[in-house]
């Protein structure tokens, strides 16, 4: 279990708990001879006890602080005589966690670090505090931790978009069961990333796949397809200035086209592609922060295409919800199989979720309220994901 | 068209040709906030005459430049006086370049660009110098840019390899006409990533995808699957001190259970999978210096296997090929369709490359010599497999 333990530490959780300078180069010179660093530092290093060590090689460096991912503060690095800034938190709580040193005011990646975070506007290298226990796959493992179950497999498709006008991906998940020249048929979860991310957020960072792995083979989700497209039906949303839910008009045409994108586009691909399930009680749509409000943007707008909708930290639409569900009522109770609302206490999106629910009811729409520990981070809506993915298509 | 370049800028190519500060935040403020540097700087930025300058905020640092792939030496930065660094390429020929900033001799992922590689060891942020012509899918464009053309898609697979004791990944590209649930079958490619990189190089960098989705649309090459497994036998070749090849037995094991992994676990299920030939004139392997090495070793000591044999800018091998390549002598001529060994002439592997091909010629080993122009780089090795696809299946 050890040598399993190292290799996988070596190949799948690069930078985590191992040494990153390259040695010195015979075979493959160029590049790396000149990036080799004055000396090595490890960073980040995972003690025994879940404390983690950061490190910068920073001689000339003024003020050097670390962000990890859910801290309320960035913490102060301390500088050695050889000019390494280095840092130690109290032991983390299992997860991977984004994280960016702020070197006089400039955030960047862990330069000792291979794994970075795809985003297309914040940089964040990746921490994994991994289970000191093995990767037996057992019920006390987190269920975002590779274990040795049956694996799906992740399908990358590509298109050319006709609604926003761009050629773009979308990445699908089909469960161990899956056999395409089979005749079972699945359901499918929608799977909705936040502004910033692209289309790999949810497998690359969220670990969706891991997860669904996990919990399929552990009896606690149903086997089903995960639908991960790109999010922007506007994306002029990401340029400087003129996005983040700033613009209304911009605003808009991002939740209308994504919509329009994923009713015309993205679904009926799927549904030719992938023997899948095409009635509403085996569609869900989920999404985190932006994504969790077109998952209710296109779920509750939509009554007909989604039974089981998810909402996680959601944000970026407005408190006018008789107008951004014009029409809502209690009748959608016949339709709707979930609504599950989620947000952690510490999000500083938890008071527009809580007006959201509070409207929700006074419609009389059946809807499940949670508010967990944390704040807008990936730890909260990897738990999201495990505790949804499980009430879903029973 | 103007829109969708820019669409595909911001989509696809994060980082090259638009600014990548974060705006003020207001719906996700945690991370992004503390993030935001004192005032944003663009880097890369793309001149129209394809020069490319970069930048980096650095107030502090004592000396900076910036070493960009393919380059003989880095090239050195100006600070300015809001302490700034940048400097100015010459023109640069189309293509995708990695790079890293050399701060008081640490190399750094470019804080200003979401866009890295992805990389066991070496830290690099990647580069486009686009074709300004649009990406009509003409015959003039790069092979590498995404055109307007059927796309094919990639598969991520993941198992547990029984032969390295491990958790791993293959990818596998199936070309725009592959149908799962139809008749037809296709030949494939086995295209193998050099060390240092992970199982996804080939299409992540080298655009191995989209490579072959414009030469299948140009009727340049035959449709194929293209199966990308992790190049490592004995992943300890990764550790600092142990690995690139300096020690005989980490390098022999490595690439006795890289072959052994691919012969006894990825083709077998790439043949489970998928709808493909299974003789040996329908299976080419070739790969990039490592694995241009592993496709030698691997396809001249298993005639039985592969028909077609590539070799990029081969490296890790010893120049006692009689050792190597035990029994090969002129009756390997009737297995083989093509031997095709290729290297950039500034490529510091050039010689050992020769030195092989002297030695199959006086072997009578029928084999193509391609020298180019180049060094031990992605845009040599996305020219290769652009020529070397264009000869397989024939």
């Amino acid at each position: 279990m050890n040598r399993i333990l190292i290799l996988l530490a070596i190949l799948l959780v690069p930078g985590t708990t191992r040494a990153q300078t390259p040695p010195p180069q015979k075979q493959k010179p160029q590049m790396s001879e000149r990036q080799a660093p004055p000396s090595p530092v490890v960073s980040p290093e995972v003690h025994t006890d879940h404390r983690v060590t950061f490190r910068l090689r920073g001689p000339n460096a003024k003020d050097v602080s670390v962000q990890i991912e859910g801290a309320s503060k960035p913490l102060a690095m301390q500088k050695d005589e050889e000019g390494v800034w280095s840092a130690t938190t109290e032991p983390l709580v299992l997860d991977y966690y984004g994280y960016a040193f702020l070197v006089d005011g400039v955030a960047m990646f862990d330069p000792s670090n291979s794994a970075t975070k795809p985003n297309f506007l914040y940089r964040a290298s990746e921490l994994h505090v991994p289970a000191t226990s093995g990767n037996s796959g057992d019920s006390a493992s987190p269920a975002w931790e590779i274990a040795d179950v049956p694996h799906g497999e992740v399908h990358h498709h590509f298109y050319r978009s006709k609604v926003v006008g761009d050629e773009r991906g979308y990445f699908v998940y089909t469960p161990p069961s899956y056999d395409p020249r089979g005749k079972q048929t699945y359901p499918v979860l929608y799977l909705l990333h936040g502004y910033s991310d692209d289309a790999s957020a949810w497998t690359a960072v969220g670990r969706a796949n891991v997860i669904l792995d996990n919990l399929i083979a552990r009896g606690r989700a149903k086997p089903m397809l995960i639908v991960m497209p790109l999010g922007y039906g506007a994306p002029e949303i990401l340029a400087p200035g003129s996005g983040v839910f700033r613009d209304p008009d911009i605003t808009q045409r991002n939740f209308d086209r994504f919509r329009e994108a994923l009713l015309t586009e993205v679904i009926p691909r799927v549904e030719a592609e992938y023997l899948v399930m095409k009635d509403r009680d085996s569609r869900a749509i989920a999404g985190l922060s932006m994504g969790g409000a077109e998952s209710l943007l296109t779920g509750l707008n939509t009554l007909n295409e989604f039974a089981w909708i998810g909402a996680f930290s959601s944000g970026g639409i407005t408190a006018d919800f008789d107008k951004e569900f014009p029409g809502l009522d209690v009748n959608a109770n016949e339709h709707l199989r979930l609504v599950w609302i989620a947000c952690g206490t510490d999000d500083h999106l938890i008071e527009i979720n809580r007006t959201l629910r509070a409207w929700l009811a006074s419609k009389g729409i059946h809807h499940v309220d949670i508010e967990t520990p944390g704040a807008h981070t990936w730890m909260v809506w990897r738990r999201n994901l495990t505790e949804f993915a499980a009430l879903l298509f029973r």
